[in-house]
């Protein structure tokens, strides 16, 4: 089955303690449909500017992603510039250029609206809305959102993760949506919000999926060196709502499996900086690395 | 088989964000011993002052902690008064007095020096090496220490560290002793210091062991409320070298398990002040727990 993914993309220019990428590939939605696409096909709903190369559409459309919903509009395309602490858990941002991602609407092509399997990357929770509206039959809604719609936008947010089955945010968020500083009774004040469950990411340590009954916690893959934490997150998702979509299998084992394989993207992305790691990444890399997890967390 | 436990017994004055205990039951060798007296009798060597109340040497007792290795010495026990922040993996030393504890030089009864599995608890180095000398056949010695002695005694220690086969230490001081910040790096370094394996305690993150070529990462319990942190890591260690005696299982597999049961104590100890939460709970309660470790981490 197919996943639908909708987001942002766009430009960034990194700094980490030990390195620079200037311009590079980025957006949540890029992240996460290069990942979703190891698993089932994806489609795309973004917006980018006339400066989107063609290199970068040709990578796109050479993984099988349809860009049927990629709009392409006048103007420059999103840009981001960060820098990331010694701890690469903290970054600032540095500058910050919406350009024709300040205009995005969601659309979906016709032949998207009977998706199943949709990501809803970080964007104004309206906007995630709209696109539940435009569905006929989702099956699975996975959402992400950031501090900065929790503390801007409550209504529009509480009343879009009542129509999520799993909402992924990461500590930060988590705290500051539930007003709850332990994890476990932030995870449960967010349920009470409605959404069926919620995973927590936790960065190098990992990230906890709560269910009304359940806890499933999984360890970040043991990394020597952090390289970019960007997109992390996303290729999270989209790799966990890709396994979703090829698997169809919605039940405990499967959600856990899937975030498994959502963290086995993670671990690669952060391994260079922007996509560059997933551009070389092979689906045989991606099972042995879940084999890995295995390793690493059975006894 | 039985366990041997040297290090502090003392008493705490402990101020969290939400409670305050005074003048409680602490030190690492008690937390340790209790723990570990859940899978294996456990030898105890340690020293109090003559304050030491009998009601807390019976509570030993009646676990049936041997009790001939712990030194009565005339002046006051060990006293500890700290202070948590409201992240609780951070605390400050607000009083300490060593009292008899600073002449401490442990000395096993002969009946112990056959003793096989070893919990070295956090002393100075040196006094950890004098037990090393003391013991005929030692089949496994876990070993603790803190930042004070590896800034303070870094060559005693790593003289130790040669002759351990499991360093079990927080991230922190892993940093510390490797100089290394991300903690594999950090890992990879400390076995070549000598020790055959490394436990790097993580807190509310859990734990992560490092062999020669492998990893094993296991989260912390999900608890709504951790009370009082005091002891966990002590109480994990403690749990680990227990069931390793009741076992005898050394391999890669018995010493996750022992991982897995370490973390079950600490997540017990951490539910109420001092060893309250340990006072109560029985076997089945620990074993209760660890099958919910396996459906907190399973996929």
């Amino acid at each position: 089955m197919s996943v639908l993914v909708v987001g942002s993309i766009g430009f960034d220019t990194i700094e980490t303690p030990r390195a620079r990428a200037v311009d590079v590939l980025g957006g949540a939605a890029t992240y996460a449909a290069v990942a979703a696409q190891y698993f089932a096909p994806v489609r795309l709903v973004a917006v980018v500017g006339e400066d989107f190369p063609e290199r970068e559409r040709a990578f796109l459309a050479g993984r099988g992603i349809d860009l049927a919903g990629l709009e392409v509009r006048p103007g420059p395309t999103f840009r981001w510039t960060g820098r990331y602490h010694e701890n690469m858990n903290v970054r600032d941002t540095l500058d910050l250029r919406l350009g024709v991602f300040g205009e995005f609407r969601p659309q979906l092509p016709p032949a998207y609206r009977e998706v199943e399997y949709v990501f809803l990357a970080n964007i104004h929770p309206g906007l995630q809305a709209s696109v539940l509206d435009q569905l006929t039959r989702p099956r699975i809604i996975v959402c992400d959102t950031m501090n900065h719609w929790i503390e801007s936008a409550r209504g529009d947010l509480e009343a879009l993760v009542r129509r999520v089955q799993l909402l992924v945010i990461n500590d930060e968020e988590a705290r500051l949506l539930s007003g709850e500083s332990n994890i476990v009774r932030a995870a449960r004040r967010i349920l009470q919000l409605g959404p069926s469950s919620v995973i927590i990411k936790r960065g190098e340590y990992g990230a906890v999926h709560f269910g009304p009954d359940t806890v499933f916690a999984v360890p970040a893959y043991p990394l020597e060196e952090v390289f970019d934490p960007t997109g992390a997150g996303d290729a999270f998702a989209g790799g966990l709502v890709g396994y979703l979509a090829a698997s169809g299998d919605l039940s405990a084992t499967g959600i856990r499996r899937g975030i498994v394989y959502g963290s086995v993207l993670a671990s690669y992305t952060v391994e260079d900086f922007s996509l560059e790691r997933l551009r070389s990444l092979s689906r045989d890399d991606v099972d042995r690395r879940y084999r890995q997890f295995v390793g690493l967390t059975e006894f």
